[in-house]
């Protein structure tokens, strides 16, 4: 069977879908649209809910240099997503909730804490979305003048990684013993010092948060780029990925597997998603109507904007709207999202136009639109072609966009045998069927 | 009326109060226990519940030094603070909830952006505890080989304060219009960039969240020393103190309220609230019982380790234990808590045993048993010689240690006429009395 994991980022995936007239406004503040949409998850059966991050206000450029443009971009705000799943935590009590989390802005230390407390509160339910800061402008948020290199943030991931899975490991099962007798609250034998020192961490540990339900934290990863790839296929337990064709997730899925084995991991150490955005009708009249209408809702604002943070640096609105994509310097963002978006271009022949609106609609990611049957069959040839796991769903706005794949698609899903009716686990390490991992101290040696 | 603040920090603040036979075990890791004291609260109308911490293992330079009387000493793990507020916000309605959030080892970025999702998640009632970080030893786990000296803590603690506070006005009320017709999302007149550049920080905004609903999340600030007066007086909304008699909180009182008129800030915009330990007991003799079992529960051990931190780096295990308190250098971490700890030695004429076992029923907190309506005198007193605004209870273990005081004295209180029976607000900032803070941005000058 498929996993399913969805991805709420408001006010929705779909760049035009807040302007629908039946989007509801306040999903970036409103805690209580956040809790609904991890609730009607959660009667789905969905294996966790994702929300992704950036540290900046989407439009900061162009607030900068006071123009009104700027507040046509949504994203200004949001809650913060580890905040969320924390809060999340206590109000669900089987969906697993992943969060961004970056590596180029945090201590280790206070991420493997933090993600540690999500766990211990959800009781084995937490994922951490390992990240490198995309955004130039996040760096002007941390004191920094200018964007850490893209290897660079690489190396130091891989090192951050190290630091909180060694954290992570700091108690054996079973540590805090609390003999009231003799007075002896833990047993040291049972705790481990890790004394990182490395190229961009010192840290010396244990944690002090005690082991997680889930032997540590799922630990997802979205990069794609070569550096990317190599830092899922050696850490990730879970991959999100961005194809449009069947054939480019094929390849996709079998280099990372290729690479996980040759980092030693087993087959099934690691499972991968790609993000689809689903645009659902009852008719296939209805559901063309409803892609159409979200489509005409992507201004050209947007759509150039949208393709902004990977043009290289290049200002696209200099560009003439019905030319072709001009030439674009590497990017020091999404390196191998701007590869996938360029090859679009000279594929079909698009204008720039074209090629924004058709990277805004959900930004890269494949957007079928459909009937719940239509839709279920895309996912069905894909998930049994082996291309993926199963998918992460990308709300295209709220709610409608929400209900409409969780209350009409998941059925069809679940009457095709394709998806569960029943979580079978406890913790999200369960459900996704991952086996739990040794701690690195197999034996108490101290 | 006063206010009433609780404080819980597992197993509890009396050092003993673990190894009570009634005391339940497991409530370091174990999310429903701080749930159960948190539901506790709000039921008996208080305030708010505070969650101290720090970050790292109590006992780390015993544990490497594989001294099997490491594991003598809780608070090896806790669940972390902010994260644990952050999931009690969605579990409760009215209580106000309270963390300590380091500014010593985090960015002030990460920091406003975590207390202003609180603050949404819980309409209106996170506080933030700022503190510098005391421990030489969390210094290991972020990178440092040296703790930060004092004074600089202090000044780091300022300016991280002022971008806290700035981002915190980042986005005026109304700024997300989410106008669907003219694609326009928000209002850029409403947006202020804050551009701080200083000794410490350099951080351009805006806070990616939206507006506090109580205008911003409280601040409360506990340092007593010279330069955490000033910090407290400049810029707290809530000071925890430390005071064992009525003397010593009055000329606390006085001292903080000039020093914020000579800031600038009108009266009763700070409220002080003196820590203190019930111990309870139906009758006189029954509440003199519960205190000499709990004095009994604590260790030698534990008494020269709860003092290890304000020695001031001498080792105090090398003196005897019937022998005077060894003058000790200038503590680099909790200078004014070390000031009274050997002015209660001299004063009393207390062996080295004594003053740890004094200090460390309470960490210097001011424990008071008796009987319910004994332990009312004792607050009544204090209040109505206004010196203080009410208190910061420390609840010696749980479940008893917790129950005793919102069971049996809390009504007490009521009684009297001295404590509310319904919250008056829906916020934090309003049950304390509190007006809400303007923003910086009078008018929208963009």
């Amino acid at each position: 069977m498929m996993n399913l994991l969805g991805m709420w980022h408001p006010p929705g995936s779909h760049s035009g879908g807040w302007r629908m007239p039946e989007a509801i406004p306040g999903t970036d503040t409103t805690y209580e649209y956040y809790l609904d949409v991890a609730r009607l998850a959660e009667a789905a059966k969905l294996d966790a809910l994702f929300f992704a991050d950036v540290a900046v206000t989407q439009s900061i450029d162009l607030l900068e240099r006071n123009d009104p443009a700027a507040g046509l971009f949504p994203r200004a705000v949001a809650l913060e997503p580890m905040s969320l799943i924390t809060a999340l935590a206590g109000q669900t009590s089987r969906l697993g909730l992943v969060a961004t989390g970056s590596t180029t802005y945090n201590e280790p230390y206070n991420i493997a804490r933090r993600f540690a407390a999500i766990d211990q509160i959800s009781g084995g339910r937490s994922g951490w979305n390992l990240v490198t800061s995309q955004f130039e402008a996040e760096a002007g948020n941390y004191g920094a003048d200018t964007h850490m290199p893209h290897a660079e943030r690489y190396r130091r991931a891989n090192e951050f990684f190290d630091v909180v899975s060694g954290l992570w490991d700091s108690w054996d099962e079973g540590a805090m013993v609390e003999e009231k007798e003799s007075a002896r609250f833990f047993d040291p034998a049972k705790a481990h010092i890790l004394n990182h020192r490395g190229k961009y961490f010192s840290v010396k540990g244990p944690l002090n948060e005690g082991r997680s339900p889930q032997g540590r934290p799922i630990v997802a990863q979205a990069g794609a780029s070569g550096p990317g790839r190599d830092l899922a296929a050696r850490v990730a337990d879970v991959v999100f990925s961005a194809q449009s064709t069947i054939e480019e997730a094929k390849a996709f899925y079998d280099d990372i597997q290729v690479q996980a084995a040759a980092h030693g991991r087993p087959a099934g150490s690691l499972k991968i998603f790609p993000g689809l955005c689903p645009v659902v009708g009852k008719t296939r009249e209805e559901a063309e109507a409803h892609y159409l209408q979200l489509q005409e809702l992507i201004t050209d604002d947007q759509a150039l904007r949208t393709m902004q943070r990977i043009s290289g640096g290049l200002d696209l609105t200099k560009f003439p709207l019905d030319g072709p994509l001009p030439d674009l310097p590497i990017s020091n963002g999404a390196q191998a999202r701007q590869k996938r978006l360029i090859e679009m271009a000279r594929r079909d022949n698009l204008t720039l136009r074209q090629v924004g609106r058709r990277f805004a609609e959900s930004r890269s990611h494949n957007l079928v639109w459909g009937t719940p049957q239509m839709i279920a069959d895309v996912m069905q040839e894909w998930f049994e072609e082996e291309v993926c796991d199963g998918f992460c769903i990308l709300f295209p706005y709220y709610r409608r966009g929400v209900t409409d794949f969780l209350e009409l698609v998941v059925p069809e899903l679940q009457r095709r045998g394709l998806f569960r009716t029943e979580y079978e686990g406890r913790t999200l390490r369960q459900n996704l069927g991952l086996s739990m991992p040794p701690t690195r101290f197999k034996t108490a040696v101290k």
